[in-house]
């Protein structure tokens, strides 16, 4: 049977819960159009975060990996199109590193694309009611080291798998502590990766990605 | 048995649905905290919004009233404070009138307070872990005339009634087409109003609202 | 001569400036089209600032009265239309008073509306190049209670005074301080003060404000 | 005499004026701290840019190329940091083209680094009182097009050119007609590239620039 790895992150910068991790439980060991869902927790630690998700990729050897990640502030599902070779922490991750401008793999290159069906997914979000974006930036902590650990791991040692990042919003229970702070439901949450899952092994099907136009806000 | 009213708007602005009545519909004739639910649809057109409501208020007799507006691109439920004794549309309503500078009530004051319990409100949505902030302006649109006409006839005629509005973010299939919107989920919302509605029931029960410090964000 | 006092406050909340004083100190002792402006400064205290502003307008008698004050946040020149009777402080002002949820006047309406022509100045204002909007909310802090405190006193002292407020972005030097935050130029916000005061002066001239249809943004 | 070349693009998107070439205009044949500086304008043609770029540097042999672009919507000046080999054109741009997921240079990298000292030059700014942060994402439009162009044109033809890219936020007159709309003066912009140009000339002397901290905002 065909395996997705969807992994969410530990609780960091004071919050207790951290929402990417609370939707990748609720699908574990679930299946979806056929495809067996594992989920994996990350720690909020740049190295290790990426040391666990080897470790992960090996255990489960899925087709698909779609890591997950709590963007607070953030009002819908961020599809993330491109890692960066770069580190520049804001604050301390789980164990007090708080590196500043260095790069997730020495000598790497300065970018990796998401191989995920970024616009599909985006598109079949919006389609089912669900608000979505392409993003251009996952930013440059440890969502990012991550992505870029994971873009780097695919394209050196297993370049048949799929993978991405998705952001995801506060849920509600947090931002009601954000004042201001926009958020969205787990269920909607959960209703999206399950949509992310499909898409991934539904895209051969469709048309060029390419061809999707999807107005991304921005004009510059 | 005590009565609650809660009426929700028609859909305007382009929009196929309006949450507000989304969500009070859900909970017509329901019971909560033994108070009867009845919820009651308005036309989004200046005059005849309150037409309407004073119609439902006049049939329904009921304790308290919660009148309850789409705030497109709000994040939060936003408890509304005050209710102004102005219309300044920016758009034509349902019916194509599109007021500019007039007074709600020719000579009725320049403003009313809600009678809600708002802070208390705010402060139970915020620990049942729903976002929320207390609102200064219900803008100069439909949802204003209605809360103004809402205190207003309260003021005026029933005064042992309670009233007020709350503004409600979009829908999550709302703002999947209208791309960086928050959202909140329906049943979030629904969730939302039944608190209001037993706040405004338990309120006397409480400490003076004006001892409650809640932060709403801005400094000046 | 006829006279404009124009008032800014000193700093608060751990700014070293006040962009409201910086600029109204630049027009003191200037005649703007045959118009006498006399600059003061308000200190950042609830009750005191409201003294000090009486003071002034004995002192000075002048026909308009245009108080100004920071809107950290904001992004453009915010023509106040409405005052409440309604204090609610964040933090503390300048003497360490935080009052919550107390009137600026006991037994005093809900609300005043500005008496300067608060559309023709955003309208001249966008006119001159300058970013302008209406506001429905002077917030709850020492801003608001000057304003209502002014409009309180023109309405049962002065009723030949026209008066109202204007907030106004952070200078440059203060955004470089809070990334991500908008300001405005201090020559803009000079320049914006005497096409407000000129407005004043010039406003009887022209057509009725309310005939003016300015977009505010909000459509609800 | 060392040379900065400074390019600023034709106005888009149904603005009569172009902040970027209002700015680099406002220095050419200026000397800063005895380096000339030559402003170039460039076509908001997403090929046509790149061309005349190559053209300007042939020309004018500059030690650093510095690439202003219009970012309506933002607040600050925004020193980007990687170009992406991507173009999604959410309107056409001046020729009418309007490309949909294709590379600026096929078979290029996915991105490069810019070569400016960007966060020195953010430090300076905010230093001189001008807001900045440093960006991760200049979009998908022709300022991202030049700026991948440049970055390629520089890697494979010029390794002895800096070169980069500064987003800049609307004048005032642009954001009088876009209410909401964040603004920067022009002599603002015209200062922070002067300092941006005297940052790129003194940066050797300086320490290692990934041992500035400065906080850039989001924390994913």
């Amino acid at each position: 049977m065909p395996k997705a790895l969807l992994t969410g992150f530990d609780p960091f910068g004071g919050e207790p819960i951290n929402p990417s991790y609370e939707a990748v439980s609720q699908l574990d060991r679930q299946t979806i159009d056929g495809v067996q869902i594992v989920a994996w927790k990350i720690p909020t630690v740049f190295r290790r975060s990426v040391d666990v998700l080897a470790h992960a990729i090996e255990t489960v050897q899925p087709q698909v990996v779609i890591c997950v990640g709590q963007a607070g502030g953030a009002s819908d599902i961020r599809v993330e199109r491109v890692a960066l070779n770069l580190i520049d922490a804001r604050i301390p991750d789980n164990e007090g590193n708080q590196p500043v401008d260095v790069p997730v793999v020495p000598d790497g290159p300065v970018a990796y694309w998401s191989t995920l069906p970024v616009k599909a997914i985006v598109h079949n979000l919006r389609a089912a009611g669900i608000p979505a974006t392409v993003s251009y930036s996952a930013g440059t902590f440890v969502c990012n080291q991550l992505f870029y650990g994971l873009a780097h791991l695919l394209a050196t040692q297993y370049p048949s798998i799929r993978g991405g990042f998705l952001h995801i919003p506060y849920l509600p229970e947090q931002a009601a502590r954000h004042p201001g702070a926009p958020s969205m439901a787990l269920e909607t949450v959960v209703k999206a990766l399950e949509i992310a899952v499909r898409t991934c092994f539904q895209q051969e099907l469709e048309e060029p990605e390419a061809e999707r136009r999807i107005s991304e806000g921005r004009e510059w």
